[in-house]
C-alpha cells in the first residue's frame, strides 16, 4: 500500500472515531507528543494564535475528550465528516510525510436540524513508520472565519 | 485490487445510477436475496422498525423503481451522492466483508434548489466471490431523524 | 498505479490548485489544444451551448486566470471541492481515457458565509500517455440550472 493510500485510510478511520461517537480511539491516531490545533485560514496565513483548540500531546486530547463526555456533548450534535483525498506534500528527512487533505463536516443536532457546518484543509505531519499511521501534527485550517466558537467536537 | 479499493469503486458506480437517471441499474449491484433498508440514526439504535424504505430481494427493489418510473420522480428532483471511503469491519465466516462508508446526498430540485438532503452511513454486506461486487444488505442510517418522509429515491 | 487512481489523484491536485489560490498551476492540468467549458445538466441534455464558461486551450484559461487575477476573485470568495472517485467510461482508439466523476463545491465569501455552491459531475477526457495525467477535455456539468451566473472561479 503506498503512502497516499495509507494515509486516506488513516483519515477516513480516524474521522469515523468522531464522527460514530468513539471519540475515546481517536487520540489513538496521535504520536504522544503531538500538535494539533483548528485555525481559521485568516490567522494561518497572518500567523495568529489558533484560538479554537489546541493540544500539544496526546494525553490533552485524551483529557479534552473526557471533557467532551462530561458535558454530554455528543446528547446535543453529531458530526459527518466527508474527506477529499490527499496531496503529499513532502517527505522531511527524519522520514516523516506532509500532507494536506480537504475536508467538509456537516454539523446535525438532535432535535434533527442539519447544517454545513465547516469546510477546510487539514496540514498533517505523519509518522508512516509503525503498524499504524499516527499523525504528530494536524493544523485544522477552516475555511471561514466566522466558525463557531463554541466549537465542541473535534473537526 | 484489494477489498477496499473494490468497495470503494463499487459504492461509487452505484451512486452513479442513482444520481444520472440510470435507476434501473441500480438493483444489478444487490444480490437476489437481499436486504436494503433506511432508517434513522435514532430508529437503528434503539432498534426501531426502519420505516423509510425497506426490500428483502432484488425483485422488490426492481418493482420500487418502477413505481418510481411511474411518479415521473426524475422531473421533480436529482440527488448527488459524494461519498467517503469505506472501513472494512469484519469478514463474515461465509467470506462476505462487512463495511461502513460515510455519505452525503444533495437534492437538487427542477426548478433549482439545491440543499443538503442527507447525510450518513452506509452499513454494508459485500459478496466480493462473484465477478462484480455485490450488496447481500445495506442499511443506510441517516443521521438525522428529520428526514423528508417522502422519500423517494433510493439513498 | 491503474487509471482509476491515477485519475482520482489527478483531480484531488486540480481542485487543490483552484482552492488553495494557486490558480496560476491549473492550466498546467490541460493540453494545449483542449476543451473546457462548464454547462448545466438542462443545457447538456438538450444540446445548448454552455454559456457559462469555455476555453479552447491552454492558452486561453491562462488569460482567464490574468483576468481573475486582476479582478482580485481571491479577494471576495474560495471555492472548497469535494471530489468524489471517477467512473473510467472508455478508451479511445488513440488511448485516451473517459471518466466521469462527481463534485461538490462550497462557496465562502469573505465576511465568512459559506454556502452550497454547486453540485455536478465533471465528463473528462484524459491524455495519460505523459508524466502527468492531462485533460483534453472537462465538461463540467452543473445539476442545477440556477447556477451563479456571475461565476467567477473555474469549476
Amino acid at each position: 500500500m503506498d503512502q497516499h493510500t495509507t494515509i486516506a485510510r488513516a483519515q477516513a478511520a480516524q474521522a469515523r472515531c468522531i464522527d460514530n461517537n468513539l471519540l475515546e480511539q481517536w487520540p489513538d491516531f496521535f504520536t504522544q507528543s503531538c500538535l494539533y490545533k483548528i485555525t481559521t485560514l485568516e490567522n494561518h496565513t497572518l500567523g495568529l494564535p489558533a484560538g479554537l483548540m489546541h493540544a500539544f500531546s496526546r494525553a490533552m486530547l485524551v483529557d479534552r475528550i473526557t471533557a467532551l463526555r462530561q458535558a454530554n456533548i455528543y446528547e446535543r450534535q453529531l458530526y459527518r465528516h466527508i474527506i477529499g483525498l490527499p496531496a503529499i506534500l513532502a517527505t522531511e528527512a527524519d522520514g516523516r510525510v506532509r500532507s494536506e487533505t480537504p475536508f467538509l463536516v456537516v454539523r446535525i443536532l438532535r432535535q434533527g436540524e442539519t447544517d454545513l457546518f465547516a469546510t477546510g484543509r487539514y496540514l498533517d505531519l505523519w509518522d508512516l513508520g509503525g503498524e499504524n499511521a499516527l499523525l504528530a501534527e494536524r493544523i485544522v485550517v477552516c475555511d471561514s472565519s466566522r466558525i463557531d466558537t463554541q466549537l465542541a467536537l473535534p473537526l
